[in-house]
């Protein structure tokens, strides 16, 4: 396995945010032979096609060519009213385009999420999943990281706090650098 | 049944949008004693709860009081990457918010969609439906209108020339009306 | 509010099922004035089409039956795989034809889970939801019910002996009678 | 590239069934060098615990060692009621246990759907995708294969008649087995 570069990026703004948190316990899981860089999705405008038709957004440019350079991706997700947060499903939409170019095409993807609710980003991370799809990103089915109760297992500042979650995530970014490793077009013997 | 307020808005910025079109086709086929007023989701910040804790922003103040004065809620919603655009979630999510009091809880809806795609916006209907669910909103349960192949159905300015969606759009709007008067609680006899 | 029939069902066959047992504590948890009939779906065949031009299986008649003649549903589900057990959606697929005379269109319906896992029934009972919504019945939004970690709160018998449970599931049977009795059709004036 | 065995099944037993004529178009079109079993789902029981906790019933068994024989899985759905038919989630909530033996696990998967109907078993796609998740199985995100309006491009007995859907399902197939090639565990040098 060569050295591998994860993009990572958390579906919240706020400061404190459990899922922000997570990629920084991410962050500090990589193991040796492998980066996790970490983007902030606040500069990225709303979607607007008429915008994108005068020429893409500098802070859309930025997004993609992170994800073009990485050799796979980390997204965090929280769970508002049951689904995907705007903003992070934003964001997705501009990487997604234009679709033949797209630098998501093809991407391994691991996905996690923390929420205090009930549900535990289940229904947030399947319509992630979903979206992928479309996209033609290589999302890993296993294993599944959803963080629930996330209140009793983050301090104030949104640090986990919480060892066996931390150990999820180790498994996590793990199992991410297998499966991108796996899924490398393989080079003529 | 007496005069009925329907507020409605659709999850794309784009000036041609079709479904933007499809909210003026609602307009136009409002019938005698019922008015649908159009709401512009672009003035809607990104959601970043440590922004809310500074005081709602102006615009989503006047998106959650359009919402608390109409009597439902008309909803047009594209399908980007198999699910809900960023814009469309982001609104929903700070009018859901706080839960207690949010305008959307009991609020009569309904949703239609329109695209140029396969899924003709199935799965972005879909999850807009389970998005209310958790703010409590009666979204109706038929009929559907899931409208494809939108290129052929509208012109360059997204304005609709179907005659066969525009007299789905009519009875869209017509079954809105009638289960919003029918959610209405009853008053002691 | 006059005498309510409710009509409830579970989507396992499993004799000490959690979600049997849910139904159990619902049929406790009937108010006077509403009655709670339990309907096992072990009869029902799997739906084959072919099956169905013969003439409907006396099962599947009797179900159909059961749902026409109740004024609201109640359905418990376990989730498999993320998703709604066959079981229990070949049941609702058999009692949704013919479309323009199936007893579930218009019907209230309210929905609760319970499983051992992550996600706690989030997904199943979106799917239920969205399958609902194809049928016309209305399904109410709020409140939900997610029993999670199910193993600590039921006997090996599936009796529930949660207290809170026990509350949740006695709350949303009253809002279900009270969904019901709003959504009844007003007689004329 | 060696030789590939794909097991395909349908999610529907209707003697003319529009996904049984997908599966059948995808055996013609396989190319040398590969080969398609189909499975015959009916013989399959309603998934019971308490029956398999007496021995898995013999068709589980045969249909868990079609899998684990399979390079691949090739599934073609219909959509009822917004989502995955019973008989189909039966089949994998079964071959999904016990889950740490799982012949699911780790095995590359492609889906396809017909159907009459608006959204073109978007919805029912999604479902199954969902619930590949949990078992580990490694389902291909593109390309996509959604056949709507399926009765103008099927015969009577449920043969597909329309080429340009012939040659969809040939670079479904094509693309099957490029990624069953590609997720192999390399050997180590």
């Amino acid at each position: 396995m060569t050295d591998l570069t994860i993009v990572a990026f958390a579906g919240s703004l706020r400061r404190a945010s459990f899922n922000r948190g997570l990629i920084r316990a991410a962050v500090a899981a990589a193991p040796p032979g492998s980066h996790i860089e970490v983007i902030d999705l606040r500069p990225i405008p709303m979607f607007d096609q008429d915008l994108e038709d005068l020429g893409e957004p500098p802070a859309v440019a930025a997004f993609k060519q992170a994800i073009a350079r990485a050799d796979a991706l980390l997204v965090a997700t929280p769970e508002y009213n049951h689904g995907v947060p705007g903003l992070l499903k934003n964001a997705l939409d501009w990487a997604s385009r234009p679709r033949a170019s797209s630098p998501l095409m093809d991407k391994p993807v691991a996905i996690m999420g923390a929420s205090s609710g009930r549900g535990s980003t289940a229904r947030a991370q399947a319509q992630l999943r979903e979206a992928f799809v479309f996209t033609g990103a290589c999302v890993m089915p296993q294993p599944e990281v959803l963080v629930g109760s996330a209140a009793s297992l983050f301090d104030d500042d949104g640090d986990l706090t919480d060892a066996g979650t931390r150990a999820s995530i180790a498994q996590l970014v793990e199992a991410l650098l297998a499966w991108t490793d796996r899924l490398r077009l393989q080079p003529a013997a």
